[in-house]
């Protein structure tokens, strides 16, 4: 993926994307000792990134393709994107969930005009019921995160942040599936100045931390974080990229997410979801090694369930 | 007030005060079947509007009075603002707080340099504390909310938002001691094209309505609401101005403020108050009556415990 590729996704994306604010504090940067620039992805349309791959993915499909409609499994962000952008497209969008999955996320993506297909709970009952809308009603599976398109996508977010401030020391992104990690490495690498990339990720599911550490995809074997939307894994698409352009990953503790998370609220007055306090929280943790430094930070999203905070 | 005293207001304080964003969002538009614009004063210096009227008033004084400091009793956003504008001029601030205020708020204070007198927590007390610091200290006593210097400040949030928007058809505000709904009344009238202003109070504390009901400045028995900065009452600067100048005030429950403010949550994905969900409240609660109408909200400040949040 070049960058004139990159040009060319957020050209074709932006009708359907808000270029989003970029937000600064003083007493952040006073804590932090260095100039942080918040890119604020919860205030993108749907309330994440998500929105910008899933736009892209579509819009590659041919007339037939998008003629059958999209599929995808997802209970996260990514059902809700790929629902909204489907509708803004006129495109139909089937949206396999797990039939215990919360109200709430099944209300959004109905909201936005999203076909939800229940299934069992089981990584297996979520594969097989996609494969069956695929076969039945002849839609395209679109991947989360693992998908050249997707990931070209994601990173239009750090491309708008660094056409605003070229010349960032670094940027943070939270890591999951890799598909925003993997497009922010892209982005900083053809429109940053100097910038390198660095990875947040909680303790409890850091497989892309062993990932890098191994050079294999890993995988997590359980999954107990507050950031519930980086509870999945690499993949083949993205994880060559997480190698080659990500400097390193900072592992951050569930502790440390809900004090990042508290400080974005507290001080900037904005909504973020734990996921997209990881990266932010990796700053915090190594503060020191980032003193006078341009940083900054993806937020990735805004989808919190008030009912259920962590204070 | 005249419009020109207002302009020359605005370009004092400039320098001390941020022209926070106005925000729209097409989910609430739809519920409200009308254009909303709400002006983010949660995103203020110190996260309320009361920034505003604090810097104009001290702005105001002579050099003497400046070198003998400022003083006030408040445990809210004026406290808070009253310190930050002191220091950022170099002025001394003596905040008269009740003992019992919590932590956070004493903290908040500290943390912009303000110099705390504790008291008991009765009127008395706090207003011969505040008498007692007048005269040792010389320091000047400012209102929070009745005197014209913080009233014609207060309104320069209203004269921002119109210069963006200036065929507004209503803005509303929350109705507290009076010097934001009289500002933004000054404002409307000389910066609006024919935009009429519309209070929000809660009805745990409608003393504004009644005191516009019976002509003279009537008072709460119990403040059992929420919204913590609405509790103070009118004075005798602020009361003409709103008598002669706001069209009505719209009462709502402590649901309804909730309610409000779990919208702007999840919709804005910023963090606004409860006092300053009410001007929200009184719009949502009458949205019949302003079906297809471009309508101000004056979002007044983000200051919250997130430990004590009414979800």
């Amino acid at each position: 993926m070049d960058k004139r590729q990159l040009i060319q996704c957020h050209d074709r994306i932006k009708p359907f994307i808000h270029n989003t604010p970029v937000l600064t504090s003083k007493s952040i940067d006073a804590m932090v000792s260095a100039n942080l620039f918040f890119k604020c992805e919860n205030f993108q349309k749907m309330g994440a990134f998500k929105m910008r791959g899933a736009a892209n993915a579509i819009m590659q499909l041919s007339k037939e393709q998008r003629q059958h409609g999209v599929v995808t499994h997802s209970s996260g962000n990514f059902a809700q994107a790929l629902a909204l952008s489907a509708q803004s497209l006129g495109v139909k969008a089937f949206i396999v969930m797990p039939k215990n999955a919360p109200l709430v996320k099944k209300n959004a993506v109905k909201e936005y005009g999203g076909r939800i297909i229940e299934c069992e709970p089981t990584l297996v009952a979520r594969e097989n019921t996609t494969k069956q809308i695929e076969k039945e009603k002849g839609a395209t599976f679109l991947h989360p995160s693992n998908d050249d398109h997707v990931i070209l996508g994601q990173g239009t977010a750090c491309k708008e942040l660094l056409e605003l401030h070229p010349d960032l020391d670094y940027v943070f992104a939270p890591v999951g599936g890799g598909g925003l990690i993997a497009g922010t490495a892209i982005a900083a690498k053809y429109f940053g100045k100097h910038c390198k990339v660095i990875g947040g990720e909680p303790f409890e599911v850091d497989d892309a931390y062993r990932s890098l550490q191994s050079g294999t995809i890993e995988t997590n074997k359980t999954t107990n974080t507050i950031a519930d939307g980086l509870k999945t894994q690499l993949g083949d698409r993205n994880f060559p990229i997480i190698t080659q352009n990500v400097q390193r990953i900072i592992r951050v503790t569930e502790e440390e997410i809900v004090q990042a998370m508290r400080i974005v609220w507290e001080r900037l007055k904005i909504i973020c979801e734990p996921s997209s306090a990881v990266a932010f929280a990796a700053v915090l943790k190594e503060k020191e090694q980032f003193s006078g430094k341009k940083l900054g930070v993806i937020l990735s999203g805004g989808n919190v369930d008030l009912n259920n905070l962590p204070f």
